[in-house]
């Protein structure tokens, strides 16, 4: 069984890391906050001062982490990845990034002999700790097969895409659509509302309807309690929109729509809604159509 | 049992109206494509020739019609229904017209001693031939509880949202997420197909994914397959979206991302999609990505 | 001479109207707030009490009002023009209407036996004060030519463009350059605002750059000193750009950039700025990007 | 007198470096084509075969390049200007950039010992052989007030922002308002032309109107004579869009009708506009509306 190590123990990380301990792979995990690697320690794995360290003791290293800055940040440097791993490493990195800075990752690894494998997933925490998230994966076709067994320990569904860059794309793809959606459901309901509408009565119609996914059936609750815990926050979508924009500029695809809500977002998080989650861009559409952002 | 009249008889009238038939309610129906009524007249309805026939004959008229001038020509007019209608009758419009428009009709009929409810629908015509479509309904109350049993007939769900015109602002929050969601799947699949992925395998993904609703599981296979029979026509969709962006317009509701997807759906339409289903906005994002909109 | 009516005495009717007395036309004028009408009586005009008088002593009447439903209101009526004119009579109508709304009236009043020019005018107050109004006319050729002298009057620039409507169509254009102008002002001044770039500074430059239109110029100080007082208020061109986004769905003409522009101010009116000078929308710039609209 | 160096002869960079010969400053050139430093040549101008020559005879070194990239690329490598230069010198970067990009730069340099200025310019060709430039300074004050007669032989307007960064934000604040002015008067002929409207007549409205800036002028008859011979390219003009849009992201900013700009100029360029004058988003917009992008 390959040595496996992980760098990134946040809200999704966490529960990846444990499932593919309980897997039974040996397991070495390294979190800025070290007090997040209890649950895997108490599981049996091992905890790294430094990433140089889990690199050290791994044959694949998987990176869940903010953004791309982040995933530079654990590779290089004396305490990095790059400076405890060895030539025929694997670098599996399951961050949301856009698909030329993972090629940008993939080329520098490559550069000291590792391969690379793009691997970010949806789902949200839940499917993360059933171990039943979507991977969409970027890369040579041997390595995906060859570590076929780690990513089925994460994920129920796995779409190999192509070479390196190609999962995140893909991931780029499905998170526009999420974007989109939540966007339309945040103006049904800033449309209702000012209308006079009542809330409830509309959130429980949309449920009923074929626009119900998964995902509106989660925030559907969340506008109409106007209660914006973050399950996914804003700040975080907003970069994702603009991973979106800058890959459909430099490819040339107009994306019209994801513009507009990417500039949506830009005014939500800069009128304070960034650390809530994203369906707040519903307040963002209220506070634009001048009504109250309070409750009641 | 209340005598019904229906006026209407398109892919959703005709199921609607059959389900009336066999609810047991007295019927009489009329269509300008007289043999769209055949079916009817098996069930055992009256087959009208002239709206003002179908008014003389019914105490409540079901419209389902075009837009907001189709239903404006069914009832003026000397062959029209107020011409056949007496105080105290119903109009029972399900069409999708702007609130502006519902109210507009209800004021007009008001002054004939009609009353109205707006009872426009969501759900394809698979529900409509179940009876299991939603009933989005603005009104009186009493109006709207007396004729409760009728509507049954048609819908499994219905939602009363207040006076008239309420049920017209619901459909359009409804229709307003369904145009949003198809744009959203249009625009990552334009991503996707630019980028090289595999559209079947990023279909799949999607289908997989908390993005899935009933909605996206219908238009998926039509960009993949680019075969874009109208379910529901472009046409009609830039119609719908024009009512969304007026009804913001007078209320005073930005809605940006609805108003992108609009000026999308006005090239669609300008360029020749307009009888294709709306998911053929896939199309015109191809072509504004420079790629060729032939299939394979 | 020609016997002119005139109705509408705003800020740009009223000295359109002291250019055509003091041209020496024999002038009937109407406006609902009398009061308005005091300068045309010095200046020999007769004051009506009703359109329909003034209709009665006409024979080009020429309507100066804010949208086509006051248009409509003044035609109509037993005191409208209708009631008091009679075939062979002209309208020349110099609101700010939407294409179609001016066929509407030019057929309604065809089938009064008068015959209509739309002749919507740019230039501001400036302009109308002294006669150098650019007009854009739309009509029957041979009709324009024999009012080309009573145009003259208020107009240096004449501008034949075709049928009915086609005058309002060239407004549209004009109107939809300005809003996107001032908009653009508005955006760059706002990044300027976020950057701590000194906006007075940043004014003098744009002032002295290709961009420098008699628009800018005039925006510019407005923006800088935070001071909106209504040149042309916001909530007049946030019905223009109703117009423009109608029109442009009506003849499949996509207009992204205006039909953007038209949901910034539907925020913008929302907010509370209906009333302001239109540049005010970067007060809306403002508070989206989470900064104080205070002025210093 | 300074040693002044000038990397990038291109349309605006030959003749701005021609004013500084004139002007009597010692200048060295390098242009990665050897052909256009000739008529510097003729001017007394050394000719270097590389950066590095220039950074060695120079005091100051002028930079006015395509992008980020090519300033990075000049700067750096065993022949950039960094290898012959000294500490003390000064990098004056005339590019268009962003902020961002513009303090990296300056931040890199200041690691060898170099100040810097970002100068960035607005005004065409003509005012670039004429040396009457607007010239938007970011940099220490004193490093401007030192360079203020170099600058004077190339503009006639300077203004002076603050710190680094801040004549590149300026620049794009000029530039956000060229964009949308010709945004908005390509969506203005395209409205006029779909709507049968004599385009050169429109122009000639347009020219004597409030909107008709300079730069309106130059564009309207590229416009009606559908003429695109490059000014300035598309391509060009989409990379300025997606700094702003980059910036208004970063500083929280948004900028709703520039990202709509920006995503109409991505498919102008995907269509195959890049090479041409950013005007040809017209023909852009001619194809969305279904029309033909063939003269006459």
């Amino acid at each position: 069984m390959q040595r496996v190590g992980f760098v990134g123990l946040g809200l999704m990380g966490a529960p990846m890391a444990e499932n593919i301990a309980r897997g039974g792979f040996p397991l070495t995990v390294f979190n800025r906050t070290a007090s997040k690697a209890r649950s895997l320690e108490a599981l049996g794995a091992k905890v790294a001062s430094s990433p140089k360290e889990v690199a050290a003791a791994s044959q694949v290293v998987i990176t869940m982490l903010a953004d791309a800055s982040a995933v530079e940040a654990v590779l290089t440097g004396a305490d990095g990845l790059l400076a405890g791993g060895r030539p025929g490493m694997v670098l599996m990195d399951m961050s949301t990034v856009s698909p030329a800075q993972s090629r940008r990752i993939a080329s520098e690894v490559a550069g000291h002999g590792w391969m690379t494998l793009d691997a970010p997933v949806f789902g949200s925490t839940g499917p993360a700790k059933e171990g039943t998230l979507g991977i969409l994966v970027g890369g040579e076709k041997d390595v995906f097969e060859a570590h076929r067994e780690i990513l089925s320990k994460m994920g129920k569904h796995l779409y190999y895409f192509g070479p390196n860059g190609s999962g995140a794309t893909a991931k780029l793809c499905f998170n526009l659509m999420v974007a989109a959606q939540v966007a339309g459901l945040a103006e049904a309901m800033a449309l209702g509302a000012k209308s006079g509408l009542d809330l409830d009565l509309l959130g429980q119609a949309i449920l009923a309807s074929p626009v119900a996914s998964t995902l509106v059936q989660r925030k559907v609750p969340l506008i109409v309690g106007r209660d914006f815990a973050a399950a996914f926050p804003l700040k975080h979508m907003h970069k994702d929109l603009g991973l979106m924009i800058d890959t459909g500029h430099e490819l040339g695809v107009p994306l019209p729509v994801t513009g507009e809500v990417h500039e949506l977002f830009t005014a939500a998080k800069a009128c304070g809604h960034g650390d809530q989650d994203f369906a707040a861009v519903f307040l963002q559409l209220l506070q634009m159509a001048g009504l109250s952002t309070n409750p009641g």
